[in-house]
């Protein structure tokens, strides 16, 4: 199929353009116990839904437990995935376009995660190395050790990390931490989801800010938005770790229809951050992730997705 | 010069129409030092400059030291002022409008303060009862007291109390607060300055979905704002207690000129607090101050009343 199309552009490329926002939209692979004849139509629906919308990259999650960063009960279920590469190689060839996969780095044994990086063709695959998700997990590779073994593999694979407003609002250094892991070769960043747009705009103008006092370039930040359609999903956010400001808590608990409500918000949010970013001059884009497999919030990323898409190109 | 102007109308009848946004200005009286023909001509500037705003009423406040609320050094010495009911009694007659006087009623011995009480125009006079800065400072009259005074003198006086955003985000109670002055009767807020409209958001719909819960009609609530044109405002500001956002302190550090920055942030508030709270059918106004008395500030503050009048009557 991606002959029929033109060449897509590497994500490469598109990150040498700082003027040019980003587009992703993130899936976490189906589970592991889904059937296999299942798993292609899967993959083939998927990839039907999101042509339309002109993405830079798909992202593929790698999703971890997490329970272990939180004490609350989880308010879905964890339900093992497919590992992200290999849904990648054995069923989205039919994408074409370039991917971005997560690696939490800490399931995996050093050996394998270099294994993997060096196998990975750099015109087609980026991706996001992320750190535990809390201290007190135990771990198979720290995310400085994965940075190195990216290096080791050649430094060729566009290598992503995650950037956290929440814990900016806390310890006010996550402006730092991106300095650093710029240092060791991350070229972008991907936030966790943001509802909390004051925190968002503090983390951008800290880091505008220490780029511009140390004269380096900032990079593409990429701020993840998603729909919430339900009470349940809203929980399932907040067991994340994303803060809702507590007149968004009360306006989605309070409306006929949380999901569009949400909606209503996340395209303000993007309106909001894009005018923000270019005035700091800060390379950004979107990511749209749906952190609930419900079929209405599905299609309501997709949505969001070509909103994004028509305000930037506005 | 009240006689060439028609009878305004008192401020009570004001708060009876939910439906209009208020429109305040604030003022602190002149140092007690000014020499006495310099009053007169203050007063007379004060109010040629702020006719053309059509307020709803003037603001008098009532100064406090506050150093015991705050260990830092003030940025801004403090300086006693003239005392807002004399201020507005020998030298605001020309005024002809209504006026709001503030009373920090720890300042006060309770028969002073009830005799006060008794002795205004309701036609004319409004009060903001304010309690103590500190629950260590020394007081002589007790919020709560003073409530009662003002009872005992017929409740004729329109009463308001202050409406805190920053105590909201610390506590999480202040619409619970806001609630027991109302039973206390308090029929309007004015909040401290407001800089963070997250903050403030989370205050007016906490407020607006407690008194839905329990019944109660809104009273309005006065939002204040303020220019800031000099890193020593801003810095004042944050003295008083004023929380202003990483990314919007960060703003006004670098912009060339912070004073139209804060002009700019100002105006947008406004027009973000209104939608938010036209939205959730809490009514509400605005209260202009400028808590520096530099011309350029007050200037500013006063075309910014222009802006917000011209923005709620569009």
């Amino acid at each position: 199929m991606a002959a029929q199309t033109p060449e897509p552009v590497g994500f490469g490329t598109r990150l040498t353009d700082l003027a040019r926002p980003l587009r992703l939209f993130s899936l976490t692979p189906p589970r592991e116990a889904t059937p296999q004849e299942d798993l292609s139509r899967i993959a083939e629906v998927t990839i039907e839904r999101l042509r339309p919308l002109g993405l830079d990259a798909l992202v593929l999650y790698d999703i971890e437990d997490e329970s272990d960063r939180n004490p609350d009960v989880r308010p879905f279920p964890f339900v093992r995935t497919l590992d992200p590469g290999a849904f990648h190689a054995d069923y989205l060839s039919g994408w074409g376009g370039s991917v971005i996969i997560y690696r939490s780095v800490g399931k995996y044994e050093p050996a394998d995660l270099k294994t993997w990086l060096g196998e990975q063709d750099p015109q087609r695959v980026a991706t996001v190395l992320v750190g535990a998700s809390s201290s007190s997990a135990p771990v198979r590779t720290r995310l400085a050790e994965a940075q190195s073994l990216w290096q080791d593999t050649g430094s060729l694979l566009s290598l992503g990390s995650v950037a956290i407003p929440e814990r900016h609002a806390r310890h006010t250094n996550e402006h730092d931490r991106m300095l650093r892991k710029q240092e060791a070769g991350t070229s972008f960043f991907v936030t966790q989801v943001v509802y909390d747009l004051t925190w968002a705009k503090d983390l951008v103008s800290d880091y505008a800010y220490a780029c511009r006092g140390r004269g380096v370039e900032p990079a593409h930040l990429v701020f993840t938005l998603s729909v919430c359609g339900s009470l349940k999903t809203l929980e399932f956010l907040q067991w994340l770790g994303v803060h809702v400001p507590r007149w968004l808590q009360n306006q989605l608990q309070h409306a006929p229809d949380p999901l569009s409500e949400s909606y209503e918000q996340c395209a303000a949010a993007a309106a909001e951050l894009a005018t923000f970013c270019r005035r700091l001059d800060v390379p950004f884009g979107f990511n749209v992730e749906s952190v609930s497999n419900r079929r209405v919030e599905i299609e309501a990323s997709v949505r969001l997705a070509g909103a994004i898409r028509d305000l930037l190109e506005s």
